[in-house]
């Protein structure tokens, strides 16, 4: 079957330079959904795109309202009833870039260097969502369609927590059914090494504030007998820990689901030496729980990380006071079958009893997201891993983010269909960094590749598509951490 | 002897109110030393008390240069070469005040209500400094001058850590020579219970900077295999105190001069019972090593504290990053014989030896002061304490001071003279807040004190000045840290 996606496939290499040109166009448009001066910008770049698709034959194209940025939809359904319907989701605003950040050219006209094209969205998402919209008119153009339905959702507030997404697919439920859905908003390290990412890890943010005194006081005055409220920080952070660098919170690690003989094969095609890490990082060491590799601490396993810390003076030369107060920024990545309401009330439990009473102490939630675990042994999956080496060129590795994007577990439970991530960038790509670029050739090998991927969909049996796969995990949390 | 003191003293009260309406007219003058737009008004601040000076007899009083702001000084010589001398210390600088900082009348325009003055500097130190200058003028209009030589040094830059003092002090050793050293920049806890500090506590200030990765990282892709900066710096800050709220520096306490049964008595005489001390501070409980009281722990005894913490975010909402950097502000108090540079030396090793090889660590030395410890037996000592009994009305309590003035260290040093702090201020008095304020009855006690004591100096017998004390603690300290 997947000969038949070669002349879409040849169709997509002879309009190569068009395609870039017309994504050049898009990056042109400053679509920056977290400032609102730039408001026009992203509802400008929705028309773009709206009226894109429209010229390429998908003529339901339309920009829809929500309560903030609106969404692009469209479908094209030319395959019939009987087919399976692929739903694409992708974002097309982006996140600030400025001159000053060390941008060597300015971020919104795109230059092609060495291979490469330097601008903001480049790989996060635009670029990768194109990857998407000129597969389908090159099916279209090719074979008069892809052989599988296609639904476009495109949004522009992925860069801000996608607030009015999940309202949005609720809403449109109906409209939005597919069997299974693709996204291409990740990265693989090499382009030798395409990546399926079939798990990504859940959240829960807390705050904790530790106070003492009614105010800051003078440390000559009152230093010796006041429990300083940074000393109390620091004491309660360092019992988050245990010697061997597990995490000490009481039953933190129960619902972990644990890794499979066969799991950990999969993860060590993906391993990361020590001096990798370092290289990559920056940091003297690698650290962690030593039962695990360096790739599972990062991916299959939960963690607590201090985000942020902050607590009295922290300006140029000495001020000697006791703090009032002290505050830290907690988060853990988590794992299935971890459950973000569970963690948070095992954290705050076990913060509030190893807090001492010379001091008041608070926790708080600040942010919560589900993990997302599906079988890469899916049907769906496997047909992706088969895209790749086709249309790739590479065997594709299976691998675990370590990241968050809750809205892949706020469709996987809403819609019930395994949610397929395609990641078409380089981890060096510079994503939210000065100089984003995206390759030329992995742009291209990326339509090739989706092209591929429709063709395989199609393939399958159609049975068993709706079926929800056993160990899924899914999230109902409205925004978007990464 | 004391009761030849009774004309000046009665003089002083005879012309009371013109006294405060002099004092109303330096309080006046914003002397803001920290702040370049107030040069101007430092200046005049300047001329206007040297000014003040020679009008009321001291002749030779002028405004001498410095590298920074002036100096005022000035003497009255009439008792003869074989009187002892008293050199008077104050400064006439204060620190900033605006209304918007919670001020219910103009800070600059000095108000008089409930028995009190309230202006900016009304007790830090314009306020306590005018007193000995009005102590003076009522001993030359009464008596012809007091029975002891008198010279006045007045700085313009107390507020702004005395950059230029000592190198004046240096300078003008043979001019400033003097038998004993008075300050009055102090408080009491009540009126009914003045207090002359014999000690105050040295400082050691340090920063200690912990630094992991190259970069901020983002806390899902390497979160698990990395040591998280604020974690490490949790985990050093917890292993600074032993559980017993004893230091845990190794030979933090081996030059702490022990606190006799005799002293230990006369600390109990301004102890702090705990719900004073919670009352005080709002800290919800005492805290600290518990084989001391609490004044001993605030005053007699070393301290260590975090004035400061910061690693990563700490904004609104979450962030999910790995800091790669996180720094503390530590400080310690240090009583005799405790020497700062041993102490920055023992807590550098002990942070670096704790310190785990998967972070790199940086202590610094920010600030130091050594302790001063003058003996409250000294015959200049118990002149103050006299002079209080008589001319106050109540018995001083001798009390260590906890916070740090490096420039009576500096005095004790260089000149080998005693200093007495007898201090002319309320605990509740403001200093350095909104709505600074001044007793005027404390005020006008204060002159007559201060007249007492020059008289009570007079009759000290004459040998004994000049004699440096056997438990001296001086230092070489070049800032004020307070």
């Amino acid at each position: 079957m997947p000969h038949s996606s070669e002349k879409a496939r040849k169709y997509s290499r002879n309009h190569a330079e068009r395609f870039r040109h017309e994504l050049h166009e898009f990056l042109r448009i400053p679509s920056l959904s977290g400032n609102p001066a730039h408001g026009g910008d992203v509802k400008r770049a929705a028309e773009w795109l709206a009226s894109h698709l429209h010229a390429m034959g998908v003529e339901n194209a339309k920009v829809m309202r929500t309560a903030g940025h609106p969404v692009v939809y469209g479908e094209w359904m030319g395959a019939g009833p009987d087919k399976p319907t692929v739903l694409v989701y992708g974002h097309y605003d982006v996140v600030p870039a400025e001159m000053e950040d060390g941008w060597h050219t300015p971020p919104f006209e795109p230059v092609e260097k060495d291979g490469k094209i330097y601008a903001r969205g480049a790989t996060d998402d635009k670029g990768q969502l194109f990857i998407h919209v000129k597969a389908l008119e090159s099916c279209i153009e090719a074979d008069g369609g892809p052989p599988v339905n296609v639904k476009l959702l495109f949004e522009g507030e992925e860069e801000i927590s996608s607030p009015n997404l999940l309202p949005f697919i609720k809403t449109n439920q109906e409209k939005l059914k597919a069997d299974v859905c693709v996204i291409s908003d990740s990265s693989m390290r090499a382009i030798e090494e395409p990546a399926i990412t079939y798990s990504l890890r859940g959240m829960t943010y807390i705050e904790v504030a530790v106070r003492g005194p009614r105010e800051d006081l003078h440390s000559g005055f009152w230093g010796g007998a006041t429990h300083n409220p940074a000393l109390a920080l620091a004491e309660i952070i360092s019992k988050l820990y245990n010697r061997d660098k597990t995490i000490a919170v009481p039953g933190f690690y129960d619902d972990v689901a644990p890794i499979s003989p066969e799991e950990r094969k999969i993860i060590a095609k993906t391993a990361l030496s020590e001096d990798q890490f370092k290289d990559a990082t920056g940091a003297p060491a690698v650290w962690g729980d030593e039962n695990y590799t360096i790739r599972e601490r990062l991916s299959a396993r939960p963690t607590l990380e201090v985000n942020g810390l902050w607590s009295g003076y922290s300006g140029p030369g000495p001020k000697t006071i006791i703090p009032a107060e002290a505050g830290a920024k907690i988060s853990c990545r988590l794992v299935g079958n971890q459950d973000p309401e569970k963690i948070y009330k095992l954290l705050k439990q076990y913060i509030e009893s190893i807090a001492p009473p010379t001091v008041k102490i608070k926790v708080s939630l600040v942010n919560k997201g589900k993990p997302a675990l599906i079988p890469y042994d899916l049907p769906e999956m496997q047909a992706a891993s088969r895209a790749y080496r086709d249309a790739w060129g590479h065997e594709a590795v299976f691998m675990r983010g370590g990241g968050s994007i809750p809205i892949v577990a706020d469709i996987y439970d809403l819609m019930k269909i395994p949610v397929v991530m395609m990641g078409y960038g380089l981890d060096s790509d510079g994503l939210h960094s000065p100089n984003e670029h995206y390759s030329i050739e992995m742009f291209h090998r990326g339509i090739e590749t989706a092209i591929a991927y429709l063709q395989e969909v199609a393939a399958l049996p159609r049975e068993r598509t709706h079926a929800k796969p056993a160990t899924a995990q899914a999230g109902k949390t409205r925004s978007k951490v990464s």
